[in-house]
């Protein structure tokens, strides 16, 4: 059983940018799992890299554009990767969303570091909490980890969702306890956690986890919440990752196929199996009074870092305009209308995102969480947005999305040149660029980006009737009664 | 002829608080007319008086809440009415977004003062910039002219929409070169102009006006290039004040008929014939260049200032709950469906135009300027979403809005029993508050307040179309066509 | 007490014509308030005259077009007025829908008489079904009363929506139970009925009145239970007419203030103070059982009706293209876009009406009714598209709508001139012609026949939610799992 | 080169059903390609036979259910596959297309058979119509070809979409003449043909293809006026089959993975190279005037076969309601109104495609055509609706669809009971249910049969804005603005 010391030695040296963290995922001997097959180097897996490329583009970005990728933070006295810092003004939060939204322009997929990133602001301040009304020591421990986190410059992933099983049934109801995550043992070092975690995003690609419960719970429901951090090479974790829409295309059909074979998103399932945590990574343990408003806040950070999907946004608005471009119908009025619609909806979400960090309030921890309000409103719209922005697309982008042959029908002697001759588009635009951007369209709207553009803006941080239950919650329905009433001339006292 | 001392001689006290406001409207003899006859006492005239206490509310909030209603000013050294103050800082738009919401929530209409609070804040930056370019002294005139206003505490109102004519032809270009507002002559002390202003808000509860160019000019339009301070009641002004949807039913069916029996908008056309301004008071004369960014700072400015429809937004909600209530259906799972609709979309509209405000930027004047693509999109959202939020509320409300008996018949010894027996919805609900609530309702959605709700949402600040092309121009696609071609594996070089 | 045969008595010469309409409805001495005053003759009266104008366009159809105003009738055996007709095959429906949408294009508005229609159409089944049943006669006592309608050729309304009261309680159940109608007693001769029918449209405007239960009963409900057919100057009714927006605009403003000077709708709430029935005209007397169906039969028939706001779609449609065209720029792109939306909008309520009609089936009696889950549907969409046919008109029109001067002002000497100089559009359009259209499209979205339009398409023969129960119970969802299920490579047995 | 009487020589002995059918397309030698590979035996290519399985189903159904899947044929005087008939009354109109919505439920994916069955029907009016005019045979003709496909029961496919280069010049004005599909030389027997037909429909499953012109045509695109049918093994032609989303998934992760295992499209990019057609089986040769009205036929017939995607509505329906209720949520009311919405969008999809056939009208050939202006209407909700379907069954089945392990995961030892034990839903239910039904759902929004289902709603038959073009073309804008002159009491000579 190791030790925390002996835990963190493994990262003495700070991950210094972008191919320093690639070469940081290899040997690490996990238990990773991709269509039936055990991966031994996830990193170098032709369909799995992608993700890596796009996670490794968070470091990219703080090395070639520090003032947007890196912050300067209290708790390490140090600069740090944004995506290691707890948000303590509306600035920094706004900062965050410009960050996220670069990512997405620069990746075209989930980068799969925000919900480590909202993690750590719940932790901060949930910990604070628990501290304050019982004199616990999570909050002191939780800046040890984190500091150490930043010192590292390592990548935190965040793990929340339970499998659920009935779902009309508390955890400690489920005929299957493991339905939910649980504290199974514990001895004088530190806890033992099983159960699983799924749609973990870029688990994989992290260095350490930080689990959550995914809901409120009852006094009977003790060892179900529990927040620890671990590493995501600890001894008893298994990892399958899930089929992605056209994950292979990479393998069987190459570069252009794939659309954008550079970046990609990833997921999978987490098995925890007697899993240990040393106290000292243990940041709640039976306080089930504060899991619903950890979930909260939590919620509350994620739905508004969805901001990313506008950043997907760009785009695909500029794919659709290339593509209108190649046809040679770029000054069609109804091109351009569809364009400026396009548009619109993109900036609508960001407007959205952008009012929930800039109205965001400061709880006691001291760090800032966005409007609760605006986050849920902002990724309401998420839920509905993308698709009409990626039904244009496809309007603009005509049905050779879906009907073009491979790359590797280009590379065969008999009918690549009649495919170069009759995918001819407007003069000047060479076919291969006309395929590519074609393909690039494919993958964001039916091909595997679609999974992070669309799909998971229905359900990340939370379905759509989540948002809509908040909604009814924050709506003041009271207040906006008693001004109507007022204005009809109904006499106050009247209900 | 007056001097500008002559011009301010009546408004030496300041005005103290709403009732001060609505005396001082009184015994001005302006030539207002309404449905064919003159109004010698427009504040007095029961189909006006509901705008002018609208507008009142202004000086009401003011005095209520200061710390929204008004603010400090570096110009007239002194606490202002919010409405008088060019703002300096994203806070300042933000704190004016918050009172136009407000005001919004106490009026459920349009309190009419917005046009001329964001002409103060255009003039104040485009005359210095032609200042700067030109040397002349706009700067200085338009300063101390607001430093008066500030002082007396009076209403500017903004007069931009010229009457166009044929709209494919310029000023110039017309056969009737009245139809865009124009000088006409001028002489040493100043300027005389003729033309007309259309739908011009509350212009006639206002002291002095504002008037603009609506549009780009040309080097052929000078005299039509111009920009002035005027009072209202100045010789050569005529009022027509539009009729509006159930204008008249607080005179023929009483207050429970006018279902917002207090407060209502106001637009009229203003004839001008031959108005003189002190040169003082002349602000642009000639300077055709700058009439397009005036435009655009001035719609950048106004399209963010209809978040007041998100106040009219909470009372409509607020309305449909009650109505649920009345009905006895508030837990049924659709109704509470779509006051949540009703609620994320108004919420979104709030969020578009905040977010413009906090992303607002200085201008060289140091006059801060909402962000320009937000403060389009958050007016687009205005010309959609108040039509499905009044669909929503109707939905809710029931087909008794457009069906019910007049007040008068509740007050007939006849049948006013009958109604009482017939419509009384669940128990312990006043049959009459059932009534107003609904009135409240027909009111905002298909009646006198519709026209501010709906109409003007459309129209106001510029109609869809007009935002569309600004957005076209800001949306940067050049920018977002590299991005997809990069992850689209395309050379850079290629297009 | 009058005998059947006296209350035929006035009806021995059949109506000739629109003319011969109109004169029918005078001198009957009835109860009916509007405003809170009494009206001696409501087809005189100028509020209500143009809902008269309306119903009259019924006969006019018939004289002018009589292939779809009329039919055959196999129960009269002679040609009778369309809507005094029970459709026996799908054609009849057909050209039931196709008179409904000439009819609105010709008034614009609310023509009333398709309640009274399919009222006639189901009470044909219905007693036919309990007849089947029980040995009753209630079907040949129907159709005799149906026989001498058609040969006066007498409007007939229907009357269905009762008050209600505490929408959780069964009839029975209200504290008051005249809060269904009911009947209170009853002799040799026949029944008496009270309580009250509420939105009853053109019921003023009509001859007789069949009215029907407006829910499903239970066996406690037996009095409430009850179809029947009075004159609408039976002893013992009160008509309160409802107030719609801007009703009194022809009185106060004149025609072109009106917009549609010559046609709107009516309706009124209807009070029912023991009303005699004859047997002979009673259809139903205690069977609740038949209550579900006679409802469902009911809206299954009224829902599709609502293909009349096609009719009214294409009035709108058509203003909308003047307005553009007056104002020169019906060639703008944006323009022509928005006319083609509205066109399918307009179009696809026309489609799922029609295919309503022609997928028709016949019940036991013969008559044909509507599919069921065609009409839901149609009507569905009617709960929708014109609400944003209605925004787009607007947004077409421009602002002028709701801030235009009162013809009143027109005929000013002083103002009347500058108004025809400031409203001039394109050369060689008229100003008042630009006036009209413009209050014309006022009229039907924020005016007098919004109230059809719009509001009526709403809640007319049941709210949307109506309709998403009734689709919800046609959706044959165990037959789509089944299919998923097939093509999911599930085996059969499995759920 | 092939006589008639040659080509027709393998088809001597008629198609009896499916396994038949699939016999038949055996050993036929084409020159087919897929993924850079030459296919020897496409209908035994994994990746290909579903696509294979579809089309077989239009067989299968004239087995089982043969009032609905054959017709008697006047021009055969048998009964035919329906596939194979040109419909002369409305109601065979509405026949066909309730066999699509069925074939569409069997499949839930494009059978392929429709391009085929309307070029049929257009060719059948078209040359009756050219014959008229001009004295030619092309109608005898094409009867006798007809026949002989009826009684050899084969398949016949359409194409249509030409390559078309710069999409703002003529056939003629193409730099590379072959970018329309022309007649290259002719001789006395017949003529040769060159060029490319593109996003053909089950080409390779079908025997024979008839090839039509694109788009109107001029004088000077004499060569490219050509219809003709050909074999599809004739020499000369190539198939490069289109890539799918998620295609190969069928062969790297198995049944499960492909989500519906069974049945996919397929559609093809053709070139042709020096093809001869016999004169016997040329239906056009140079008369470009009746390019035009051959693909307004065509695009009238073929919209309104969008009523397919109404099958698939249903699958799709029931598969997320089985999601429901594997989650143990089908109560939800939130669950059940998503339900309601995705019928009640599905259900108007039919019902304008209904409405389209049952207002069909006669031409002059004797053969009935949809109603134009619902026709592309139906068409454009098509392009429309079923997005927003897709986004709610994602909504309701949660994001698990796009999260989810392969069934090589589940075959894996080590990690098969992982999955086992933590994907479990509601008691009773398998695991490896609910994991089909989820595949299912992403197969058919995100994966290989999306393409079918929401893309090819878009483009197939007509991109949104052809059928907008139609739509405006066919509004009757004339009549809608006398209508509205009228009601606005515009005198009739004004306009």
């Amino acid at each position: 059983m190791d030790t925390v010391e002996t835990l963190w030695a493994d990262f003495k040296k700070p991950i210094a940018n972008a191919d320093d963290y690639v070469a940081s995922l290899r040997g690490r001997g996990m238990n990773v799992f991709f269509m039936g097959e055990r991966v031994a180097e996830p990193a170098d897996h032709p369909v799995i890299r992608p993700s890596v490329n796009a996670m490794a583009e968070t470091f990219r970005l703080a090395s070639e554009r520090p003032e947007l990728g890196s912050v300067s933070s209290d708790i390490a006295r140090q600069v740090v990767n944004r995506f290691l810092h707890v948000p303590v003004s509306p600035g920094e939060l706004v900062a965050k969303h410009e960050m996220q939204r670069e990512l997405g322009r620069r990746t075209g997929t989930c980068f799969q570091r925000c919900v480590g990133l909202d993690a750590i602001g719940t932790c901060h301040s949930v910990t604070f909490d628990i501290d304050a009304k019982n004199g616990t020591k999570y909050h002191e421990r939780f800046l040890k980890f984190l500091r150490r986190a930043q010192a590292a410059n390592v990548v935190i992933g965040g793990a929340m969702t339970d499998p659920k099983g009935d779902r009309s049934k508390a955890p400690h109801q489920q005929s299957d306890p493991d339905l939910f995550l649980r504290v199974v043992r514990r001895d004088d070092k530190g806890i033992y956690v099983s159960g699983a975690k799924m749609h973990q995003t870029g688990a994989v690609n992290s260095h350490w986890l930080i689990f959550m419960p995914t809901m409120r719970m009852t006094a009977a429901d003790r060892d179900w919440s529990v927040v620890g951090a671990i590493r995501v090479d600890a001894p008893g974790l298994t990892y399958i990752i899930g089929r992605q829409t056209n994950d292979t295309r990479i393998v069987d059909g190459g570069a252009m196929d794939a659309g954008n074979a550079q970046f990609a998103g990833q997921e999978s399932l987490i098995v925890f199996e007697d899993v240990f945590v040393p106290y000292d990574h243990v940041f709640m343990d039976g306080e089930w009074e504060y899991a619903s408003s950890l979930v909260e806040r939590f919620t509350t950070y994620h739905r508004s870092s969805y901001v990313c999907k506008t950043g997907l946004g760009d785009v695909l608005i500029g794919a659709a305009a290339s593509a209108a471009e190649h046809n040679g119908v770029e000054a069609a009025s109804h091109i351009k209308d569809k364009l400026v619609e396009m548009t619109h909806l993109n900036e609508t979400i960001y407007s959205s995102c952008m009012a929930a960090a800039h109205q965001s309030k400061p709880v006691a921890s001291g760090a800032y969480l966005n409007d609760e309000m605006l986050s849920n409103v902002a990724k309401h719209n998420v839920t509905r947005f993308p698709f009409e922005i990626a039904r244009l697309a496809q309007d603009i982008a005509g049905g050779l999305i879906v009907t073009m042959p491979s790359e590797k029908d280009l590379q065969n002697n008999e009918v690549g040149p009649l495919i170069r001759k009759f995918l001819q588009g407007r003069d000047g635009v060479e076919v291969t660029d006309r395929m590519r951007i074609l393909r690039l369209i494919e993958n964001m709207t039916i091909g595997r980006n679609a999974v992070g553009y669309l799909t998971e803006s229905l359900h990340g941080a939370g379905s759509p009737q989540a948002q809509r239950i908040q909604i009814a919650r924050g709506m003041k329905i009271e207040d906006k009664k008693a001004r109507a009433r007022k204005l009809a001339g109904i006499s106050q006292s009247a209900k």
